[in-house]
């Protein structure tokens, strides 16, 4: 965390879309991060968002994504711009020497990203992906029950979910359903949720092989608006994940171990702001399988889990910055594994649920 | 129900597995059966399960399934047999015209089902499977939300699982994991449920296609220990399944429709045996998908959901011995289904997770 004598890392918003209300709400939230720059296609629409979400009067506005790039009171950029433009800006801001806290999915596949990140790498910059509850201090209870091999034990399975249902101006006219921009719909936009939860319990070992599920709804264009798929690993863990953007709220992650089990319902974004819960249930018997009866968990936030992903974002970028430090691999990382099940899925999709092998990749 | 003139259905207990001795308490709570006699293959063994299972006096012991067959004071039988025995002992049951109550799976494969149903047919006896969470009250109310268009509207997927973890003598020893007993493994005996589950929100229409999920875990005899699976229809609807002997207890549906979700935490073996919940919540919003929260519903029953079982059961028989009724084909049909299924992801697993067609089965 920052210490009180560090000053504020200066974040610029690049790009207005829905989900940057949100987090320049989180970035007004974080201890360590502040908003010092707003940019859109237009001085107008930058001014109108600036306005519409209450930004301070030394904000500066700009009319262009360019002039974001070059405005020296900016160390780093909040991307929420539509996939397909990510290769380009997240590389050009890379190359501007701004750190990039980058919306997900976060490339259209993985070799664009594997660009992005050589850019980052070449210009020292941190890169993290926009995965807001992996942050929630929930998680790190999560993964300390996963990885408890008392309790929880080995993994056997984990099921995730996460669903949407949208409206019709949304099926029509969203980035989420267009081909070039955020072409990778629901897969890319929920999906990417629902599989990194699945590579989180498996400590992010990536799956041997990925399959789609026979039943993949698409757009007229070819977009994803509805899919499941199964993901196996070399010693019969399994998973399964399903996304839509057709079906009513489900956010449900239910993880299977030799000795425990652990139930998430709103695993993206908790009921509460300032706590959220997990069920686990420890060791049963085939003949009295609730002789141990699940167990409720509460576990407080003092921030929300966008906020608290800022706060990590600009901890790292504080560290660089202040300290001389690194950018620290590990989120970029996980980043490339999650973009790689999400073209594995793709493909699979693309070629009738064809099993996928990612040995090598 | 029946009627307080009418006499209780006397049910013989054919076989002592352990799961008997639920359906013996089932028999003495039903209000309108009683147990009248009980077989094995010896009459010690018999007689020390009466005694075990606290039946009176009254109650005749066979030291065959043959002699059980013959005991003219025996309207219906309870059948435990392991799988592979269903075929014979079920056909014989029917020909001495013994109306029947099957464990599940009803046998190792549709087309064996297919002969006990027609002994059925011939004999005007009633055949039900032993699925005792279909006659919980709460499933009536879970399949009223299902098919509600306002509140659920269309479904669009559900994920069922159901898991046990297993100790290391049932991995050796038990029929569940003997090719030549229980051949269907996990899947005939936790999968089954997960499937009826995806049946039963799917009106119990017939999938169109079924494909195993990658990672079937199988013992050194072939039988399956682990699966899931992943089901498709026509219009978009789908479900994944799984089942294991090897990960702890799990018992989820997760359904998601258009406007509702639907969450049973525990619709195999409920909680507590005089109640059980399930959660609803209702059409959600893309921007604030908690907009409404989910709620809680409990179901009381007066009888155990196994006591319910044989109350429906008995009251079938009940209608077709005092009223001259014909043989209810409702239940024989969904397990028909059941094993279809089962059958399907049996062939899918033997297949390299091939998808299979259900058209025309």
């Amino acid at each position: 965390m920052a210490t009180v004598t560090d000053t504020p890392i200066r974040i610029g918003v690049m790009g207005c879309a829905v989900i940057a209300r949100t987090v320049s709400r989180a970035i007004d939230l974080a201890p360590n991060a502040t908003i010092a720059a707003v940019a859109s296609r237009s001085l107008e629409k930058a001014k109108t968002f600036a306005t519409a979400n209450g930004y301070q009067q030394s904000v500066k506005i700009h009319g262009s994504y360019e002039s974001i790039l070059e405005d020296p009171d900016v160390d780093a950029l909040y991307i929420p711009l539509p996939a397909s433009l990510h290769v380009e800006w997240a590389i050009r801001a890379a190359e501007s020497g701004k750190h990039i806290l980058l919306e997900k999915p976060v490339a259209m596949n993985v070799s664009e990203f594997d660009k992005i990140v050589a850019a980052c790498e070449k210009n020292g910059v941190q890169i993290m992906d926009g995965t807001m509850w992996a942050h929630h201090p929930r998680t790190a209870k999560l993964k300390e029950f996963l990885f408890d091999s008392d309790r929880f034990g080995q993994l056997k399975n984990i099921n995730s979910c996460f669903s949407l249902a949208v409206d019709e101006d949304f099926l029509k006219n969203n980035i989420r359903v267009k081909p070039n921009l955020d072409g990778l719909g629901a897969l890319g936009d929920l999906g990417w949720y629902a599989i990194r939860a699945a590579l989180f319990a498996n400590n992010f070992e990536l799956p041997k092989i990925v399959a789609a599920s026979p039943g993949t709804v698409l757009n007229e264009s070819g977009v994803i608006l509805s899919c499941g798929a199964s993901l196996s690993w070399e010693d019969g863990r399994t998973a399964s994940i399903y996304c839509s953007f057709l079906a009513n709220v489900g956010m449900e992650i239910t993880a299977v171990g030799t000795n425990g089990t652990l139930c998430v319902q709103d695993f993206v974004i908790p009921f509460e702001e300032t706590r959220a819960t997990f069920t686990t249930c420890l060791k049963s018997g085939f003949n009295d399988p609730w002789v141990s009866r699940p167990t409720e968990h509460s576990v407080k936030t003092e921030i929300p889990q966008e906020a608290c992903m800022v706060r990590e974002f600009a901890r790292l970028v504080g560290e660089i910055k202040n300290k001389g430090a690194k950018p620290d691999g590990f989120w970029p990382n996980i980043s490339r594994k999650t973009q790689l099940v999400v073209d594995a899925i793709k493909e699979s999709v693309d070629k009738n649920c064809q099993q996928i092998s990612l040995s090598g990749r």
